[in-house]
């Protein structure tokens, strides 16, 4: 009987022991989970801490039991310590007793995660009892309930304005806080938007009462008996109740380095179509690894849930016995901040331009449905970026109210999955409905502004 | 100089005219209209009946003034006769004053759009005051005046449950009439929808006090003092205070068929790429043509404004002597019935197992956000198709709550446009944010079914 086994019950971890375990029931399938969650969603966490989640428990995409019932061996509560790779064996610990045990394994799937490392940077907030990062479920529980002690009117600083840091802000708000956000560089969100766009969502954000200080790198926090009370930048400091850190994850990589994993530049390690690791018998999965970008196929590191489930999808047909592959992603990413939607895929022009393409970009303000349907004034701010030699589709960004604006960035996201030329985005046939899209979707009008480079159908030398 | 005459000023005619004077002022451009409006929407009209949108001016894209402003000789009230492709010439009659003028033409563009057949059908309905049926924006404006005089209470029916007869109810039941539908067939979206989903959307709509009656092809009406009180189906009859017929268009062809264009099966006048007819001067756009469905490259009739649209700038584009190329469409579609989206785009299974496929369907009820976000109990109905031998899409129908059922269903539509397959779709990477979408779409999870028959990568044979 072949033993199979998982380090770590996130999803990912959780889809690989399920798949494998469903297309081959003759498998030993263990997990050692360092936590007392398996098949969690810290992606839910921001709106835990809001209270549009009630219960930490909600955020399980099923309960520990059903797991059990797969045949599945999902032990709670076990680090493990230490991998020998040449005689299969692992150690792990049990972190309630103490105790030691060393297990055997055929195949074994590191999905171990991400972790943060904002203790390493800056040290002194183990002394303070109200800054917070999510590192797990439990984290949320912790802010949650610190935040409702405050009470109304009390001050949150949030550092970092990537997606952890912009959903923070409207969750911490619906509990009463007012919220400052601090971010090093010159604009909010730096690896998602450009600078106009994010110009955008600052303004609209500081309408919401938010405080924005941009250009101020954190250098350290003032602490007085355990409390943080200021945040130290080189641009000044600020005062604040509670402190939520929304910055500083990396790949969990610690075991894959004893393993003499092959890793990527962010640490992440890196893996096949497949899943398989260098070492023909380690497959890894979700945010501790780096895979392909199917635009540019370099590797990259993406810590999102939608990859580590695939990954974990697909790692689990390969280990029950079904040929399956992962190709890659293209970045697809998208966050909501009260009522407006942002939405990314792909390469940004100016990203475009550092790795030697020549993008052509189309950059709009249209309406998202047909003009006279009242709310018809509703507009999308979008952004495509093609490549001005092949026509290919490069990348999308996005910024307007409603999910429509989520999926018209998918839509770019499908075809740049199949490498899809800006003819084939003006040929796709989007519906047309009044309340739903304009007669010329922006999609399209996008379309429209990038031939008019690279003329009205493919030059006959491609 | 050279000279085009644009006969018809509906979206697809005056996009042909606006986009060839855009890219050459030298052109003389004409466009004759029968009626008073030009760049106007019919898809408005539900809205308009309903009240919703106010104006009837509304509907229009630009105000005729602006068509003079671009250049363009924008003549209301002129009916074509006669076209005499000898000698490029036409002939035209004003409305109003009766009289004739012929003129030249270099390049001709039909846009002579659709037309309604039931009053070859019914002959009766000519002398009833209180049988409507939508040709032109001014049936909107008489319909919601007629069912505003009506008064609260009284009972509409609605002959035809296709997009008009569906988008007629909500729009109708706004005015506090009672509705009524009336279907040939035992289902209601006949064209649209499979009998399941057909059923599922009837269950909805009864919901809402509809009345839905099917397998009763319409007779005859019976008509007393200019006003018909019942209509006669071979299944009973119903009585009605007023009456609307979704059904019965079909290419507006006179003048094709006089010039001797090549007709589709429809009646539609086939055209290539460039939108071009059998006759290398004439041009035609929209509803009076048919063109090529990119799954079957069978010839279709797809009377949908974003098609016409789409053809009438690539044929304003070659007339303005930018080569272009409008490759066909997929048949996407939607609407809205209430507070739910139904949309569809490519082949049913049923469909593609009459053309000669062997499809694979997944067909799946499933969340459209992640399980913990309020409201997340929202689920849509989704189906897709794909061919067995070769992991090609095919088609999707979906229904649910909300806008992303109509975007999950142009994902699909774009996929097709290029001919993608179930592992093009599995590797889209479509985002992931709790409030938009679950960490496994439905769209994954539909590829994931499809690729149980076919494997979950493409086989090395493909």
């Amino acid at each position: 009987m072949q033993k199979i086994v998982i380090i770590g019950a996130g999803a990912g971890g959780m889809a690989v022991a399920s798949r494998a375990k469903r297309l081959n029931n003759s498998l030993n399938v263990t997990v050692l989970e360092k936590t007392n969650y398996a098949s969690f969603a810290l992606c839910g966490i921001p709106y835990y801490i809001g209270n549009i989640v009630k219960e930490l428990d909600d955020l399980l995409f099923y309960p520990p039991e059903e797991f059990t019932k797969r045949g599945i061996d999902l032990k709670f509560g076990k680090e493990v310590t230490e991998v020998d790779v040449e005689n299969k064996t692992l150690r792990f610990r049990d972190l309630k007793t103490g105790k030691e045990e060393t297990i055997s394994w055929d195949k074994l799937v590191l999905a171990t995660g991400a972790k943060s490392k904002v203790s390493k940077i800056w040290p002194e907030i183990n002394n303070a009892k109200n800054i917070f990062y999510i590192t797990h479920l439990d984290s949320g529980e912790i802010i949650r309930n610190y935040a409702l002690n405050l009470g109304k009117g009390k001050k949150a600083i949030i550092i970092g304005s990537g997606y952890v840091g912009l959903e923070l802000i409207e969750n911490l708000i619906n509990l009463g806080l007012k919220v400052t956000v601090i971010e090093a560089l010159n604009q909010i969100l730096p690896r998602m938007l450009d600078p106009d766009l994010a110009g955008i969502v600052e303004d609209y954000l500081k309408t919401k009462g938010v405080e924005i200080i941009k250009n101020s790198p954190v250098e350290s926090f003032e602490i007085q008996n355990n409390l943080a009370v200021k945040v130290k930048t080189s641009n000044g400091n600020f005062d604040g109740d509670m402190f939520v850190i929304g910055i500083g994850i990396e790949p969990n990589n610690d075991l894959a380095k004893q393993m003499k994993l092959n890793l990527g530049n962010s640490g992440g390690v890196i893996v096949n179509e497949k899943l398989l690791t260098n070492n023909p018998d380690v497959y890894a999965v979700g945010d501790v690894t780096e895979h392909k970008d199917l635009i540019t196929g370099k590797y990259v590191w993406r810590p999102f849930a939608q990859i580590a489930n695939k990954m974990g999808y697909i790692a689990g047909s390969n280990i029950g016995g079904m040929e399956a592959e992962f190709r890659g992603s293209v970045g697809t990413s998208a966050l909501k901040a009260f009522d407006i939607i942002i939405a990314r895929t792909g390469l940004s022009k100016a990203e475009a331009e550092k790795l030697g393409f020549k993008p052509i970009e189309a950059s709009m303000n249209a309406g998202i449905r047909a003009h006279y349907i009242p709310g018809g004034e509703n507009k999308i701010y979008l952004k495509i970026v093609a490549d001005n030699k092949t026509g290919k589709l490069l990348g999308a960004q996005a910024i307007g109210p409603g999910e429509s604006v989520f999926w018209r960035v998918n839509v770019i996201a499908s075809l740049l999955t199949i490498k899809g030329t800006i003819w084939d985005l003006f040929n796709s046939d989007i519906g047309y409905q009044p309340t739903l899209s304009p007669a010329w979707d922006p999609l399209i009008i996008a379309s429209r502004l990038l031939m008019r480079d690279l003329g009205e159908k493919p030059p006959s030398s491609l």
